[in-house]
């Protein structure tokens, strides 16, 4: 913007000139979607697509239109068909089917971090929620340890696993059922816990309402909490704590 | 039953009185209340009458009929007005204002029973609820052992108590907020686990909802619920298990 | 512990040694899932898979591990597919299609106990959680009585039924709709009474929010509440019961 | 209408005049509330107003208006400043504080009905909702038979009052908490039952929401259910039955 | 059971024989089912099958054991599949595919009812919910009226029938949606109005607890409530009024 | 009605003749709907067909006895069955797959309107909902504007159209997940915003009920809400705006 | 905006103070308020205090600082003791109890507008919300009709105001229990209709989340809905549509 | 640990004494609550005491506890009761009635953090749950900037405050009503923005349930979110990133 008002002040630019350009905001309109091309800028990370609810067709439009920049691409809560149709399209793209994901890597890619998020699940069933989140931060550049079916039933199986905790910049603890969980995490850690409700269970589950009021409610302060099955932006906030 | 229908079979009792005999069932109408003099004997219980939304007056005249007999009686949910009025009328009566609960031991009361139920409660707030629970279980003649203050946040508390939860025969854990301590409790115990949730809590505890979902959707298989509050009807849950 | 004590204390493990191994929890990670070997041994029942939102290749793959040390398993809320999968895998198992279980019985079962779980359904369409029960009682060797299609409707049919419900040791009222059954049955025995809410009913049962709700305001004292369509839970609670 | 016409078809009514008529309803605006003078003759009851969250100088101007052309009125859910002012006014009104009615009988009342309607209680404290019920039909000419507190844990206490459940007319069933009474007695009796929910019972009854839900799903067939504490619908919905 | 009570007096039958009689009640057990042969008696109607849940093989064998007594059934909530199960056992059997029932009618049917009941739905898409309760009524032997598509956007139209609500014994009213009919048939007739909610509607009518909701809320005095989709349970409650 | 009552008053129309024409009201029944031929009068609007839940059969019957009178029809949540059973029927009708629409003009259309509608949109999966309001404000004759994609997380893209936004007649605002474009368009325009939630969003989102409270609670005054994914809705509420 | 880039054009002003410029929006800090004294000419409208949950203290200090500005504004939702407070500070204070409102005119008013808004309520306790509406309206000039106390359970109550309703240009409904007048109403007119519900009513009611959903749901097509007893907000929606 | 084992390694410690020390958890046991001494060390703060539903006396009692070892404390949620005793008795306490805190400072504190964390209010009644987080961070040593009242209906007010989000470590968001700031803030900033749901608003925000999911729902990535009102929570959130 400076750059502009330099250029108005020196008589380069025209008043109305300037105003269309404040106006044209840095969008790149395909009709169904408005690109935003300078949000990779602004907001430090690759372009993300969130496939549910998109025709293969609009998804590849998308992404062609990113990856015509050179850069890469995340998809998000894609549904077979769409993972066949951008395979189909970049032989590149790594495709995850546990997670619903698939990746395009930049051409540039940022440099990894050096701090690792530790992702823990409670049980088995939670597992495609925390593969959403570790294809996240590995995408972005963060390295990830998993620690995996330590449920709060069996309260020796977290205990033990107190060291890959402890070294984590970041958890992100990942449950359905009773959510129960963060609750101890967040006791055993001084660092940030982000908790990420399932929708997996048995019927006054909920959807994952049980445990995402259990989250809200933890009884350990400061944890805090996504949207139920949102591994992506659990790795996001993570994201957010790391590159500041 | 059967002595009834003896009394047939001999003629002693015409079949029209038999009829209305069986009609008549062992109940005691007050107008506003049905007293069931013979539930004593069905439930092995004493009398307990729920003092929520009724006056001063109504409890004292329910309590009456019942000492008349020689019973004692166990009023929940009292108001202060109603334990000063029962305090007036039966000088004997324990009050216990923690637990909103007024007692008058039956004159020829039960042998008290020799395998303990062990109380936990996971933070302060909770305590009103788990004193309900100790002092019907006291009623009922049952002993009672208190673990207090020991929520998941701070996970080394309940297992520095597992001694207490190891040797009781039933466990009554309650908590507000998150939920949580029963699944770690259903955990480290093999025997019954009774979880009570509580109202204690921040907004979107909705008034106890979030710590009943959580303990319905209990990781700890076998864990089983009462309704929020419901300090006297965990009580009378584990009776159930140890009167048998 | 106290054995490794011992060994530290006498110089046979270095404190060093100690440390590690008090850090290895008997756990075994299979990448997606943590199976916890001594579980039998703490909980003392054998080892149970739920089956629900897992692939037919991820359960047979934990159903080997634990059969590799002769343990039998329990799969529940297994899907047709899974089914096929472990019959081929294991012939002896036990299918059945109602309960939606597989189970492959112990090489060393345990002695069977002596008293009797009555399961009482308020409707045919509440048997597959009724039948869930009774497989889960039977795997851990308890025996099963059944009362069948007695809902409160037809108030004399559980009134016939009296004798069952008195000589049972614990009884699991399954029912969904108006989830009304266990009072009735709370008020005819003095023993545990286990509610299970189904997701059986029209429009505003909500998929058993409505039976759930009933149950935990139950006007009998004492009944307790497992989560909708939970007879493996209810078993379980049933077997603390009964066990200890 | 049919004289307006004929009017009309006379010459003796013009067009604009009937036009006009046609649209002047037989209603009285009181700036805060249009009476509806011809309300009695269409719904054949005296005219009731709805206490709560009107002043006692609205509710005491409405019942002027109307007791100024001999009708007598029902106030019903009527705070006590209200009952006092309306006492005060007319010294004829027949006070009712457990049912938070006003009552003043109409000059020239209905002739008596011969069924009676029985109500019943499941506990003590369902009986505001009750006696509301009860006041209203004594109000529109229907006699009364009350059964109190036969609440479903005790079986026997309904099934002991079976006959004064076999000659109503119509039952209407006041159930708080688990609200299964109705469930019972729709099974009992082949002619309407009219159910209502209480708002009375601890958490998980969510303000009535849990008795209410239960009888919408009620095992017994045909029952039909009004609006939490409603005990005056109740009654206006068996009048309909009565009145037809 | 006088005349259980007569033989035992006169020594026709022995005291234990009596007490296994009274215990022996009159149903009837399939295993999967108890059914209830002296239902029809109780209840006044011919015997119901619920079909929803139930598969083809299991409604089949329930319908099996009434015909052959010779009673008639009616299955509801019937998937194809199971309607032509039936058909195929049954030749007689009447299916109606809006309604989804299957009708067998009793070899001696009872007299028909003289009285009508109007039916009115609000829009197209309730008129499952009403063929299920007309299939029903004309099942127990009432004459059926039909008022179809008569919303309240549209005043006029149900204005328009004014004749067939004022003619009709009693009224069931279906709607979806905003569910406002029942309010303004019930301002309109005097005699008793049946609302049934639909679950068609867009988002916010949450499975049609929408209309649930306005119902139980009508500001048309007495109008009563069932369940949503239940027109089943509507038939019924309007047969407990007629057949009085 | 005047012209009726002109002729009465004439002596050409007998009152009987009268009464009945009064009583016939201009509605076209079906048997399984009632058409209302006078509606397009009464609103202004071509006739609608609301698809959902109706057969392909259903609503061609429907439509064709609309296209009788030369009028035109739009059917809106049309399956593709319904919408291909239509393209068959008249190949004029003009298909919207994206908007499951099919519109037939009428004969003789309206004048279009010289005001546009803009119609905003938080993100790409919102457009399905759009274009329903789209297609609708088109058949019903007004303009509509496009804002795609600009929802708030990147706030200068709904900056960067402010002028599309102030041109506006009418904003309609469409939105799912946090719902919170309408608050920031209703602070930055004047005129009448008409706000829409869609079903679009993760877990939380509860089926549109997140974005749906959002628009309530609107921090921009005046800002009105449909129901969730309502585009057919919000259209005709812009037109009643544009067209008084 | 212009202007300031004109300044720049010709050097009057310089880069860097026009950047700051740009940055400093015309907002006013209290510390515990941001005044936003151009939201006059945005939005068009006086300055609105909302009251609720504010000291009088604090209210005050916001009037002062706009009528300092000779601007009006309008306090809503004030408590008796906020009202006594702006009274005592401006004599010229319009208060409004049943509105809770206060109200002080700028000292230019607005021309008032021509075309009335007709505001109608179902029963007398939608009085204050409707009258917050009112009183809204007539701070920023619009007059008012008011058609009162015309619940559809008596219809013709509101079929006689036909007239009112027509020669409106906005019709804002107000609506509590079952919320179905707008529907109603949205059938008789043609104009922008705002429905309104409120908090008024039986248990089932929920605070009003009964009509609300009514609203949300209504077959009238068109209709718009605010917030739960949000007068103001109409009032608003209708000055959007009226001001344009 | 490691010292004990050391200790029993050189036998200086005694195995039966070990095993007695590592039950021997440090806490502290005041009956009705269990103090965790060693917290602050594992947690990294200073005691806090969760006020609400406790009693003057016991926070006091409570309080004393921790100040006898020259540790501060912080009492949240204290009622002005609470903070009248607590000022009795520690006349260094700083009381802040906004907030509802109370703050004794430790003897030896920590080093104030370096960097800010900016805390953002959408309107004045919010502070309360800011000015929560702000007493807590200056409790545990973090600095605060206050931006106050930018609800998003007058975005201009936010975008002005850019240079107070972007130069914040940690951005937390209050707002009630519609919640839509924070997602406003999420767009505008790449470090981490913690939302926290206020119970502010009018009907239909349901008690902060509307803000609530509004912010789980936020379309900018990687917002995370605290329980309704929990100031305290989000306080402890920076805190956890902040201080690793």
């Amino acid at each position: 913007m400076k750059s502009l008002l330099d250029a108005v002040a020196s008589g380069q630019v025209g008043v109305d000139t300037a105003l269309a350009q404040l106006d044209a905001a840095p969008v790149d309109d395909l009709g169904f979607a408005t690109l935003d091309q300078h949000r990779a800028l602004r907001q430090g990370y690759p372009e993300v697509v969130f496939g549910q609810g998109k025709t293969p067709e609009q998804v590849t439009a998308i992404c062609a239109r990113i990856a015509e920049h050179g850069d890469g691409f995340l998809v998000t809560r894609a549904a077979p068909d769409v993972l066949d149709a951008l395979l189909g399209a970049w032989p590149d793209v790594e495709r995850n089917d546990l997670a619903r994901t698939a990746l395009l890597r930049a051409q540039a890619p940022r440099a990894r971090g050096t701090r690792a998020v530790t992702i823990v699940t409670a049980g088995t069933s939670d597992l495609p929620v925390a593969e959403e989140a570790a294809v996240t931060l590995d995408a972005i550049g963060h390295p990830v340890l998993r620690v995996t079916d330590v449920g709060v039933a069996g309260i020796h199986r977290v205990l033990a696993r107190r060291d890959a905790l402890h070294e984590a910049a970041v958890v992100i603890v990942v449950a359905g059922m009773d959510g129960a969980l963060p609750s101890v995490v967040g006791g055993l850690v001084r660092g940030p816990v982000i908790a990420v409700p399932t929708s997996v269970g048995y019927g006054a589950a909920f959807g994952g309402l049980a445990p995402l009021l259990t989250m809200l409610n933890s009884c350990a302060a400061g944890v805090v909490v996504c949207n139920i099955d949102n591994g992506f932006g659990a790795a996001i906030a993570a994201a957010r704590i790391l590159d500041q």
